[in-house]
């Protein structure tokens, strides 16, 4: 590079591509940059957007993070909005920007180009489908907005992902008919179905209708109409069914694309042009856990990215790191998290994995408010490697998600969760926190101690003749069990023994831990025990269908009677 | 061993000891297991007393989490309360044993011992001492609900670190005036000083005196008398200075003890006598900074110990990991949380250490309900290693701490907290989380971009005539500085840099972000500059006596009017 200070221009002003602005400021002084915006705004908060729709983010503007005017003061980046780049000319090093307030064309010279175009909500080509709306940036709230301030009384929200659950929660607030439609089984894919049952259940118990494994094939002027031939009444309908990689303009310049539409970068986020780099939901990135090419559209890893291109281009061999894809979301104040692959990808994958289900108290059952907790936990049967995790909860899920985030990022095992030292006082965890609950219960499979077997295991242990012991209290036992299985309580095991049947076992309690007592009394009397993690809970949850919410009112009277 | 079933005696009967117990017979169901247990009670919940004095925890019950025969139905468990082990014959490897409700005394043979006999609150020996009330167990929350019964006006909390915080705020939640009288300078010992402030301030403001750098020398009828002369009335005097392992017993026996008293243990748990194993309060532990011998009263340590020492008994190599000392008091509604060193040990052991002070929002600022979180990450200066950390706010500081903690068992470095993937929805983080900026901090300070100075070097910068540069605005400015200091808004920075003294510089903004911006400006003009880390927010914490509340009503017409 000669004296002349670098030009840099950067295709996109919001997560990713601002890091990127403002950190390269703050590494030269010198640098020519300049954002160019397709929307007139930059820096705006996405991720609130469907909490500005009920008014629970009640000022517009909070959504405003930056203005082309604040990031001109402070970092004398030069930010176009309304300005979208419409083409990529890699010889010549320069871009041809359309200002769409003139229509006029223009062409601007860069030394190196970032591209962080993001990702645009997926809409198919059926009938009406221009009469979904999607929320993806401020014109799209600006528009749902308005379209709630038309008094609908019904809304169909398309797609029961992160996006989709929160816009139905933010529609319900309002008072309206909200139904969400998702293709799929289950809600959250990034959930295994089990895990996912409880958000589909505080969907219903909230007043929402959730139907799975439907999907809607067209969209009327006041309904829309499912695979199955039903008609559902839709004064709105919100598409929220996954999104593509805004990459045209990637694609159009030679740059590499990978099969879904991702622009493919090297550790650096360098594309196939040595001079152009890509991040944010529209750039491929490496899987933590294969190793493998992955899209992962989350505001967290555009934002890091982004800045570790502005180091790459100051001259740090710096690399990103691959990404463990953790998440959450708020339904109706319970939290759902993951991080990390589910069970369900890594029995497509063909992994060795196991499988621990836990249920235990947010913080010690003593101190009033504990909540309950539902946590999973993956881990490759073989090393004891952390593949991954799930948690739900109204309190404490985010918190051990993270932590679970963090022992893999630190390439803990599983077993070493039992000697996490975290912080305990009875408001906030117990002295055995969930995460060392968890550790344990690897730990003693880790060494011959306990066995599980899954829920979904249990139908054909019970095909093969396995008896399935229940060691709970004949109390808990009558109020619901597992077909097929006779109660033995753990406390009267000892003098039982003889009631035992011979042979292969598959014990289970209310969520595992008696269960787990009762393995270790009945493997040292000789039989072959199989505990099943999670217990009834577990097992319960993932079989049962979603039950209807007691109250008969609609949701908006509830909603006020609360 | 023989084919006779091993006999293993257990001294103490709460989180180690019978942690320790209920392990062994999930693991050998034919051992005979015996616990001796002095008090009248066993496995209850030592952390949640001070909250059954104000009645938050109503239920006497609900703390007594096992009683010896729940242990027996469940584990076959021979527990023995009011037994007291009144000496090892070591030889002859057998206890004597005096039976509390008979005075008798009766022998008892082990193949294995394990001494769990905790720690006991330290009373020192000044006049009126016997009248103090202490909290270790249900002995001493009785006498202490029963003193509460007395209605007492006024009472003095001997000692301001957890306990008696816990203890203060309990109190006070009953319409008791509290004085909080602490020898040191500050409240909560693992805490530095500027970090306790938040908690000393959070006392006042919820009506408790607090009286630092002031001890108690006697104790009258209805007063106490300080060290100054003053006396204060207390109707009520509680002791909570600090424990001293209660290791008299493992002394008397001839076993090796520590100059704090602490049962001197192996990596196993092992005593200097192969047959005796010690685990909680009372045996020593190897701390995970400086892998030297640490005495840590905490239950999780207590439990987790306690069940190793199951795990050896029965031939299992597994060994103890250095303890980080993970903890957490609430205090009305803030948390202050601490992991690892803190900055006045690592200056007291000539440690080369960073620190590092931020101040985000518990979540994104955009979305209703972001509290201030205080955070304080210390790493070695010349390894990046993670040495401690502490956090104060009223939401999130459990979880950022827990994911320290996590990091620092996993080995990360400071600068690895930048790229942690942690869960983000506006609700429950920022998509640059709080841990994230600790990570960009560090990493900027590691790569050479930014070089930080702490609160208490910036008397000596001033002294030796280097000018200290306020980048806020004029209004922030005017609303409070420190002393000497010039403003310069970040924002004009630019355009004024003829303005700026020439030569080194201290840079402070209102929490260190717009410093930092300003450091890249002035660095990079050629200016020597260093960045108040935590900015006036920080300082002024630390410098700033504390403020009386605005309210003047009694506290009990304060807690009735909320």
């Amino acid at each position: 590079m000669s004296d002349r200070p670098r030009k840099v221009l950067i295709v996109g002003g919001v997560a990713g591509g601002m890091s990127a602005a403002t950190r390269l400021r703050r590494l030269d002084e010198s640098a020519e940059i300049v954002v160019f915006e397709r929307s007139w705004y930059v820096s705006f908060a996405n991720c609130g957007l469907p909490y500005h729709v009920s008014g629970v983010i009640e000022d517009r503007q909070a959504l405003l993070l930056q203005t082309p005017e604040s990031l001109g003061r402070r970092f004398g980046i030069d930010v176009r909005v309304g300005h979208e780049v419409v083409s990529i000319d890699r010889d010549a090093k320069r871009v041809s920007v359309r200002d769409l307030n003139t229509d006029r064309i223009t062409t601007e010279s860069y030394d190196t180009l970032i591209l962080s175009p993001g990702a645009a909500p997926f809409v198919p080509d059926i009938p009406g489908a221009e009469r979904a709306l999607t929320l993806r940036n401020i014109a799209d709230v600006d528009k749902m907005v308005a379209a709630v301030g038309r008094r609908p009384h019904t809304a169909v929200v398309v797609g029961g992902g992160f996006i989709g659950i929160e816009v139905a929660e933010n529609l319900q607030h309002l008072g309206i008919d909200v139904t969400v439609v998702e293709m799929a089984d289950q809600l959250l894919a990034p959930l295994d179905p089990e895990m996912a049952a409880y958000v589909a259940q505080q969907l219903v118990d909230n007043g929402i209708e959730v139907l799975t494994g439907n999907e809607v094939v067209a969209i009327g002027e006041k309904t829309v109409t499912l695979g199955s031939g039903d008609e559902l009444p839709a004064d709105m309908v919100v598409m929220s069914i996954g999104v593509r990689p805004d990459s045209h303009l990637a694609k159009d310049a030679g740059l590499e694309v990978n099969g879904r539409g991702g622009i493919v970068v090297d550790e650096y986020q360098r594309t196939s042009d040595p001079d152009i780099f890509a991040v944010g939901d529209a750039a491929e990135k490496r899987d933590a856990v294969s190793g493998e090419a992955a899209m992962v559209p989350l505001a967290q890893t555009a934002n890091r990215h982004g800045r570790l291109v502005a180091d790459v281009i100051v001259g740090r061999r710096t690399t990103s790191k691959p990404v463990l894809g953790t998440a959450i979301v708020g339904v109706f104040g319970l939290m759902a998290a993951s991080v990390g692959w589910n069970e369900k990808r890594l029995r497509a994958a063909g992994r060795n994995y196991r499988a621990i289900h836990a249920h235990p108290g947010s913080h010690a059952g003593y101190y009033p408010g504990s909540e309950a907790l539902h946590l999973k936990l993956l881990v490759d049967a073989d090393t004891d490697e952390i593949l991954g995790a799930q948690a739900i909860g109204k309190d404490g899920a985010d918190k051990r998600i993270d932590v679970i985030a963090t022992a893999m990022r630190g390439g803990l095992k599983g077993a070493d969760l039992a000697d996490l030292e975290l912080a305990y006082a009875p408001q906030f965890g117990s002295a055995k926190d969930p995460i060392n609950m968890l550790g344990f219960i690897d730990d003693n499979v880790v060494n011959g101690q306990s066995e599980l077997v899954q829920w979904h295991e249990v139908e054909a242990a019970r095909k093969a003749g396995i008896p399935l012991v229940d060691v709970r209290t004949p109390g808990e036992f009558r109020r619901g069990h597992i077909p097929g299985s006779i109660n033995l309580p753990v406390d009267e095991l000892r003098n039982r023994l003889d009631e035992v049947p011979a042979g292969d076992l598959v014990i289970t309690c209310q969520v595992g831990l008696r269960g787990h007592v009762a393995e270790r009394i009945l493997r040292q009397a000789g039989h072959q025990v199989r505990n099943l993690t999670g217990g009834y809970q577990t097992w319960s949850t993932a079989t049962r269908p979603l039950a209807k919410p007691a109250w008969t009112e609609s949701p908006a009277e509830e909603e006020a009677a609360r």
